[in-house]
């Protein structure tokens, strides 16, 4: 049984190589998704693709009806979410990430540091598991296959 | 035809009155419902429900159980949500109800000021409607009823 | 048991009248609801609440946002659905509430001339009732109350 | 991760084929669905099947069945939808599998000249990305595989 | 707590009668909805609302539209579906209304004499409730509030 | 695209040896699934693994929770449904399965001769397609992959 | 805003009384409903309605299509479920009210004592709230009318 | 057609590997999957991963998140549910698992021995299957291979 791991978070590190990585070494029959990692490309697709926006909110929207095309097709095809918080950033797309997977019934793991605790609390608890770290994610997932 | 409104957002200023207020001015068939808007209250909830807890992550742990509770009997009430967002905070809670609104297809509008559009784009994207005030968010629900 | 019927179509003439004033006369327990029916103001909404936009693809995607924002709220509060198509216009409004209604089990009514048959097979295929005329869908109405 | 990609729109033109061209060019993954291409089948399939029907009107609710059928079971069988609008015809079935796609939360493509921006802007709006070219609809799909 | 029981089941003895006068004598809070019980009326309501159709066929379509939009409507508005199946007719809308009001979780109580028992055997295991007569459909119902 | 085909209706003539027969000649990717045809298995199934049963009404209940269960697993496992009746026999499993597929949005298509037109009237009006031959409904089917 | 409770668990004490109790001396706008209470009545009501059976597995099993027909009805009316599990007996009822509850996504509340908290952990853990007394349990619906 | 069968039960005694002995004797094509089955582990998890915990309410509530998440995933990727019930513990788990697969439609089969049969009565009621052995277990997953 393979499962598709959708990795959503922040894409100033790269964090999925170290989850791809640590699930190699566990050999475990892993596949996995993930939005846009280059941040520029991210930003950009929009007028990428349809040309010279008007303005930043146009420029803006137009890539993001980009990037959620992408996201509602790589996660209707997973099983499972990993969404990472880190300290840096607001990022709302993670919270968004990972509130339509739960909403979804997609069982789904959040990663955060011990300081995101409180602000993420509400949404920790309707995740279905909460961790601290990469290594306890993959843990979670090679607990599926013992 | 009455329309009941969920107003997902922070609650460090009393934007609610505000849009119940304006409501009221243009004689909109509006009823509101929200989160705990008093914050101590809703940090506090579950050890005042439940007894002291052994830190704060299980403090936290339990407040947002509860706090979780109420959103999603107050959310499946409603026809509309409104999700405000500010230049302060984190307001996970606010991005994790709009996710879940829209995901849930409730129709949701996203308020927020002209230096949030970047970082809030995709969730933008996937809203019905995003303005830019409570003003023209009442606008938009006073053209339900023209 | 009263119904409440969303009337999705052109707003070019004053067709939804003609449909309210029928209903009175067999004294049918019926509500309607209707698209924004003032064609200038369906297509200002956008810069009406969200100020001038770059040019005519914005203003028409702020509109077309508020728009949607309006009929989704309204279908959802109803049990029935009349899409009436005429002979002028392309009405893809039409097809496209007619459409959504049909995908989430809306008891659909297609009210269209007959010149409109073969263009129109396949939607009215899908559609549970198709007539040609303003009386004989509010006689397929007032026969769910005989 | 093999996609299936279903051609909404006019059977005049061999755009599809275009479309299954540039995707070899770029190597893309994907396999597409279509609707019946060939239009005299697609008009005369109720009474090739069925036999002669009593006037038009049968002949095409006969046919449009079958059509129905087909497109629903391929449907289903879909990842994504691009939906391709031009300037003739007045391309009901396409609106009609955009809006059920959209409804169905299969993620859409519209494909349309500049000329029909005005009169497609809420079906756009609520389509995942609205591109003017089967080019850029294209770039779109090859940027999930990025 | 009121509820709304469809009665679904041949229309050609006065047995909805005998459940109404029997929900009175026991002051139950029901409202009860039905197919078109008056059998002419409802095979002529095609051609009494459409016109003349070229045959029996088209002439049965066309009436079995109007009667399932109404089924369609008044099933989505009730709570429970009471079936009832006698001994003679094939009685298959009986059975495609039980199935589908089954197939949809509405609580669902068969009635069938025990002639029927192995006929009807697997609706009834799908069934929630199967008895034989109208006064034991009543005292399930009553069951409810007591 | 190899499709799953689940053939409803009578087992009392061998006609789904003929449907495996038609498609192989015309070469057709399609799986078939069918209940138990053998008639005694089918009614002893539930005696047979649960040991005597106190009565007939006991023995067919035991006997129907199995053939459901067989039913359902093999109908989510469907991509399509088939569903023929013929001149004898109430064939109420036949309209129960036929009304079960439908309801879920399973693609059907009912066969069935002309002497059965107006008293499955309303279940072929729901159903995507009715024909009244194997060989019509073979030709629906092959269709799809033209 | 009124709410439905259903209030699920066991039917040997009169901790539903209680509840009502607290509510009415909270002034909560609540109604509850549950399932029989009555335990002799909840036992014998197959053969209440439907007479003698030839044996306890056919009474218990006519029995629990009756009471499980009175929970489904009155389930889906509700807005909210408490289980509440106490020391004593299987309550296997509760635990599959519970979970049928929390998996439609109706808002949940367990109570139990805390000797109960481990072979409860995973029923704890999928729903909202869990809490030890029905005054916290009281306090909890409280709360979403602060 | 290979099926994947989610085996919910007590992980007290191998009676999942006398299923899949039988289900090699009788050559069916089934793949199984479980929870947890080494008990120390399943209440361990969420120290092994997360680490010390305050207590065990903490202790557990941590476990329960990850073995809630192992059978959500699992029971998403089955096609069958077995669930068996013994003399001993609890089983709430089982009741849960059984429950949710009942909610979430995936056909159930309850195996319990006949001291069962009064607690049981509902649950058993709602599942598709009830039988008192293992071996009657696949007696009917091998009846959907005949």
């Amino acid at each position: 049984m393979e499962l598709t791991v959708y990795l959503a978070g922040q894409i100033h590190t790269n964090w999925r190589k170290e989850v791809q990585k640590q699930a190699e070494k566990k050999n475990l029959p892993l596949k996995f998704v993930a939005p846009q990692t280059n941040h520029d490309r991210s930003d950009q697709i929009g007028e990428d693709i349809l040309g010279k926006q008007p303005g930043d909110i146009y420029k803006d929207d137009t890539a993001s009806s980009i990037n959620n095309f992408r996201t509602q097709v790589l996660m209707e095809k997973s099983d499972v979410v990993i969404a990472l918080f880190g300290e840096k950033y607001k990022q709302w797309n993670t919270a968004m990430d990972a509130s339509a997977a739960i909403t979804m019934n997609k069982p789904t793991i959040i990663v955060r540091p011990e300081s995101l605790v409180h602000p993420l609390k509400e949404l920790s608890n309707k995740a279905n598991v909460t961790v601290e770290t990469i290594d306890q994610a993959l843990d979670v997932l090679a607990y599926i296959f013992e």
